[in-house]
């Protein structure tokens, strides 16, 4: 039996995101504003008022009207009487304190920094002219009231957590995913479970590395994985772990077992419990890719059913559950090497970035198997040869997808 | 007074890589694999074994000589004997059935895909001739033994997660430093402390953004924060925050004062419980970094002194820290305008990647103020001008280094 009615990337795509849509609509959290550094925004902010909020003083030095300094300098100094609270508002002639940061008094239309000044008893010697509204930070300089500071979707940085608190903005809602992670396969035996590389070798097991590796994509998301014991290949066991994740997650990651033939339990039991939407995608890697949706009681649970081979099951992650929530960051760079393709499939080839003499060309890696992860670890990003295309040529500018 | 003795750039990056150098050697952790995602490595770790261990299966189907199946085809299948046992060694005219993972048995060397078989009672109709070795996962195809899987000083990715747990390693040497940030100034409000906008304005306040930044830029390195309460620019507070600071970590960051003049408490204190090794670099913006060290007892502390300004601090941070533990990735593309500076001087000058036409640009941010955090938010990296260099021009090739 082969997979037939393959669904073709975009339109598979358009499929698990409007699915993503609707699952996501209730899975907000309210984050503490020190805690959402990588975290992925539910609601769009809009800056509450102007940054700064008001006029501030971008050095230390002497506040004073810009007018007044006209043509000072070292050997022609203008002599200013010095007010003693910085809070007062300055006439002519006059001049305040000022440190960086601090609120510019009435009357003050420019700073000049302490270094160009000399400072005696109730007066400042300036010995530089300065132009109206120099060394002021002004009002709404930074960011101006109603401006989008952060946007629904977006992934919470440093940055933006630095702007949210000068906006005295605690809290910030974002969401949180649960994932259920279950690897099936006669062949693997769980990390905790090993005990030497020599059982393995004599046992011809394989570490079930998926769980890991998902557990971690998952928590790089800012989102919650649960892991779960890997299952055999046997309908009944993997049917109770199946029914004890859906109803403990948002999303359940199953891989292995989604090709075609005797060991399809986890399809099978889709089927049975909920609904397989999508089995199999024009992609390569990762074309047995299911996905579903499975509801016990009143809440939905989305299946994601991956290749047993990492590469592929990260590939399919990537662009059907990754994407949704971070887009990667694309730009247009040269092929150093052609890449073939074949019609009427999506090829998602990992390539690296490599520099010579002041440009970067895009190298495809020369991939041996599905199962390879060095092709993700040694990778820079990937491209997409999309149905339409019948492969590149060496030269033609590609668009690459950065890790 | 004027900064004077300004270090340049890759100067003072050297001396401060030095102490890291030192900081480092004993800031290690053995961390379980499943929370090692996102973490810097602190080990190189080799293959203990080639992977696969053994030759698995790639497919889903039936184990064969590859001889056998020359020639075969729908029209003229080839009939082969079905063994019962999948680990019973294989003879010329025998097929054994094999899944995706599993070991190759004795005398196979080739799988054909079960699309293309029909299995009877006892044996099986090959309709499609293979290639010796096809649909077979050599072994050490993935990696080696001896390979390098993990260098030191690596972020730690899913995928190494994934590589690592298929060779049964379950622990994997990080480092982590614990990172003091206490903020300076006395128009700052801890972001706790803030009741109101309206307030802010009122009293004339700043929130301490910096602080929720740097425990996050922190945070995004693996690394532990500890937060303190902001301290008035008063040198008795300072001195106290301090000494408690360095007694606590591996690494104080402070923010403000640390240009010249009243305010410089920060390097007062640090100079006489420790010493400031350089204050002041020829880099824009963030010329008057300052970093020093202090032994409280057996252990030493690094010092960062930085400017209150956010952009400036994170400059500082990036080049002086971060830099040290995640290099950036840099890629060259071309100027969609020139970009000026001063020789002399290294500019961090914060950029965007545009694409136009399947190209992709360099636009310089064109920035108002150092204070400016939306420059960070919504650029996608930064190109240095180095001190040599005037300026670059529209067109040109430049590195830069991506966020």
């Amino acid at each position: 039996m082969l997979l037939k009615n393959l669904t073709p990337y975009r339109t598979a795509r358009d499929i698990v995101f409007k699915e993503l849509d609707k699952l996501v609509e209730d899975k907000i959290e309210l984050t503490p504003i020190y805690e959402a550094s990588n975290r992925i925004a539910a609601e769009d902010i809009f800056s509450p008022e102007d940054l700064p909020m008001f006029n501030r003083s971008a050095m230390d030095g002497y506040g004073v009207i810009a007018e007044d300094t006209f043509g000072a300098s070292e050997t022609n100094p203008v002599i200013l009487d010095l007010l003693e609270d910085p809070n007062t508002a300055v006439r002519r002639g006059q001049c305040v304190k000022l440190s960086t940061g601090m609120a510019i008094p009435k009357g003050v239309d420019g700073v000049v920094m302490k270094e160009y000044c000399i400072e005696g008893e109730g007066f400042v010697e300036v010995r530089r002219g300065i132009r109206p509204y120099e060394n002021i930070s002004k009002i709404g300089e930074d960011i101006k009231r109603g401006d989008l500071v952060l946007k629904r979707g977006e992934v919470i940085t440093p940055y933006h957590i630095g702007i949210l608190s000068s906006l005295g903005i605690k809290y910030v809602k974002t969401y949180n995913l649960s994932v259920g992670i279950v690897a099936t396969g006669d062949e693997l035996v769980d990390l905790e479970d090993v005990s030497s590389i020599e059982e393995l070798k004599k046992k011809r097991y394989i570490v079930n590395s998926n769980t890991p590796m998902f557990y971690a994509l998952t928590g790089e998301l800012g989102f919650t994985p649960k892991m779960y014991k890997s299952v055999r290949d046997n309908r009944e066991e993997i049917e109770e772990v199946l029914l004890k994740a859906i109803e403990e997650n948002d999303v359940v990651v199953t891989t292995g077992g989604t090709s075609v033939g005797d060991r399809d339990y986890t399809l099978e039991v889709v089927k049975d419990i909920g609904e397989v939407i999508i089995h199999g995608v024009k992609i390569r890697p990762g074309k047995p890719f299911g996905f579903g949706r499975c509801s016990l009681g009143e809440k939905e649970t989305l299946l994601y059913m991956l290749s047993g081979y990492p590469v592929a099951a990260v590939v399919q992650w990537e662009l059907f559950f990754r994407g949704y929530f971070r887009s990667r960051r694309s730009i247009y760079l040269p092929l150093k090497r052609g890449v073939p393709s074949t019609a009427g499939r999506t090829d998602v080839v990992r390539v690296k970035l490599v520099s010579e003499n002041r440009r970067t060309y895009v190298e495809p890696l020369r991939i041996r198997g599905s199962g390879v992860l060095s092709s993700l670890k040694d990778g820079d990003g990937y491209i997409l040869v999309e149905e339409d295309i019948e492969g590149y040529e060496k030269g033609d500018y590609v668009k690459v997808y950065l890790f």
